[in-house]
């Protein structure tokens, strides 16, 4: 498999998290040994938000954490990649639940603080006890050294082509921690995209105040990212805010708090990045600003319009600044436009100024900035205030190959 | 440039129409000196229908139709290929009006009589001296000779690979006859893809009945194909009834109107299917049956939710059987669904039955079906009885090369 160009040249730096452990194992789900199963550990129940695919035929493990979300309390979290268990019917149902039952008798937890995410294959059925015969041995190695986090990003990862983590550590006198972990748009045999990330930090918000700014985050960097369009039946983000004892980081400070939420929202983009520059085939990264919308909502319905457009990525991977393409994905949402004031830049090279091309800039230079590894591109519609940010990556052969070509 | 393995062996047979004439020329807008104008003349102004784009950002010839659509008359269609003239502005809008104005005067024709199409380019300027140059030639050469409708079927491509044409004769006395051209999915320079579609025919219905009628075959037919998922800014299907005061083909009993209506849709199938064949890079020709949803509306979404999912598509590319993406794209429509009542079937092989696996078939015997050119596949939802079917093509790295290569 081909290395994204994007993947991260030097080791991640990882912070350590107490109260938390984690291990990581093969229990054959994944061929060749590789670690496809992953156990998170809260010394104390902790408080928990989740962000879940609004699929219409989404994973058991979807099913059931949004059946003890409302709770609001986790203490474990079990991930594993090498099957999706999705529409695996009455049986994928009892190979959950057998699962969680497993974990709770052995460990003596509570199975509504107990998460599950599965990540691969959907439609195959699920074999609990290669899960079950491991747990053993998981919770002997549980551990908080700072490359379990590397392990547990590379153990979720499917096809993805590097591991995902961030680390961020706030300045301030309290020694806030923020870790995350994420996997994007893989596959392993006949498969899906699917979105998983999981964050966890010592500090404590207000909790009601937390939800409201979490989901905002949320619609910002995680819901604001598209490698092929495609709805996952898996797709989670679990926020985890870990319950320490002997530490209490209550952050109770307005200016802590926008402290916190800028490191958090930074966390959360750079991974949501991460996954858009790991897209299937991608070769480049893609950041759409929509400005001048009728409102938020409108701009970013227009912003993915373009960042799903076939035609649109085709031309990116082409080097090609085709903006005809990027009218065309406008005009086919049903949005408030007025066509004659969409102006569009590349960079900082203006090509449409209130609908008019401006011959000002040199088309070498065009050119040149279209060779890029990473493009930017702006489109003010000119009629309001919605603001809207978009990633995506191009639309590459490679994509084609990936999903197509993987069984010859 | 790769002809579709679904172009048409052998030369379309062509009925003569009388009240129609017919003239093709090369005006400069396409390389090589081929042909890219076409003018099509009603002896007598002639009812005639329109649909058009919806798409938010259309050409000038869009917005130029659907201003004199309420009159319901035409004498002249004129059509060019190579340059759209969308997004083109107050130019575009002003080389329109000047075309049209041209051909009035030249012709003694009343402006709202005068249809204009156009396909290619976007966001270029198109310049209208060319085209208002070799209209006393078009003028010259107008004629109802079966070669000019293979002509202009073949002027108004861009890079399709085949012309798309169908003649059709009614088992009745009276002699109707239908014919129709389409152009599809192609590209020129940077483009998008257009579907064109005019059907003429020598029949007369009462107008209120035709108007309703063809509404739902336009929905049955064009507006069930799809390739990429993009909505053109110039997609228009216009339909003749050619006045013609010699003959009077007037079909008036019930039952030749069954006939007639059945004879049309046929054609406009043909054609759709013939697009969609003809999809860029297409190798596999995909028919998607929808049975059992809430209603058709429902069935709709969801089959061009599965056509449009570039998973779904790759995956036909690859020959692979991989219901999964089936079951993920259904799950991403917000349509009601219940993830216990789904069937599929791949040909006449069921795969799922009521979303339980059926182990009966041999995956053999699948991957064999896999490897024809036309796949059929059928979705029961279980639920109600919404029918929907829908044409679609794989997508294949030829979809990258074309748009995304071209260049190099």
């Amino acid at each position: 498999m081909k290395i994204s160009p994007f993947s991260p040249q030097k080791k991640q730096n990882v912070q350590i998290l107490d109260g938390i452990s984690i291990a990581v194992t093969n229990c054959g789900l994944k061929k060749n040994l590789k670690n496809d199963l992953v156990l998170i550990k809260l010394s104390n129940p902790s408080n928990i938000l989740g962000y879940f695919t609004t699929s219409k035929t989404p994973g058991e493990p979807i099913k059931w954490n949004k059946s003890i979300i409302e709770f609001g309390k986790v203490s474990l979290i079990l991930i594993n990649s090498g099957n999706a268990n999705v529409f695996t019917g009455k049986k994928g149902e009892y190979a959950l639940k057998k699962i969680v039952s497993e974990l709770s008798i052995r460990m003596n937890i509570p199975k509504k603080e107990i998460y599950i995410a599965s990540t691969g294959v959907i439609g195959e059925l699920l074999d609990e006890k290669k899960i079950i015969k491991q747990i053993p041995v998981l919770i002997e190695n549980l551990n908080n050294r700072p490359e379990e986090w590397i392990k547990a990003a590379n153990a979720i990862r499917t096809t993805d082509t590097f591991p995902k983590i961030e680390s961020k550590k706030l300045g301030l006198k309290k020694d806030i921690i923020i870790n995350g972990i994420a996997k994007g748009s893989g596959m392993i045999a006949p498969n899906m995209a699917t979105m998983l990330a999981f964050i966890f930090t010592n500090a404590k918000l207000r909790n009601s105040l937390l939800k409201k700014e979490f989901g905002k985050l949320v619609n910002q960097t995680f819901n604001s990212i598209t490698v092929d369009g495609e709805k996952s039946t898996s797709d989670m983000v679990l926020f985890v805010s870990i319950e320490n004892k002997k530490q209490k980081k209550k952050i109770v400070l307005k200016s802590e708090t926008d402290l916190f939420l800028n490191c958090l929202k930074d966390l959360m983009k750079s991974l949501a990045q991460k996954i858009v520059q790991d897209g299937e085939g991608a070769k480049k990264f893609i950041t759409l600003n929509v400005s001048g919308a009728k409102n938020d909502k409108e701009a970013k319905i227009i912003a993915l319009s373009v960042a799903n457009s076939p035609l649109f990525k085709t031309a990116i991977a082409g080097e090609d600044s085709n903006w005809g393409r990027i009218i065309m994905a406008i005009g086919k949402t049903d949005t408030k436009i007025d066509s004659k004031k969409i102006s569009i830049k590349f960079g900082n090279i203006q090509i449409l100024r209130k609908s008019r091309l401006t011959n000002k800039f040199k088309a070498s230079l065009l050119d040149d900035y279209m060779k890029n590894k990473k493009i930017d591109i702006s489109i003010d519609l000119g009629i309001g205030k919605g603001n809207s940010q978009v990633w995506t990556c191009d639309f590459t052969k490679d994509y084609i190959k990936i999903n197509a070509d993987y069984r010859t």
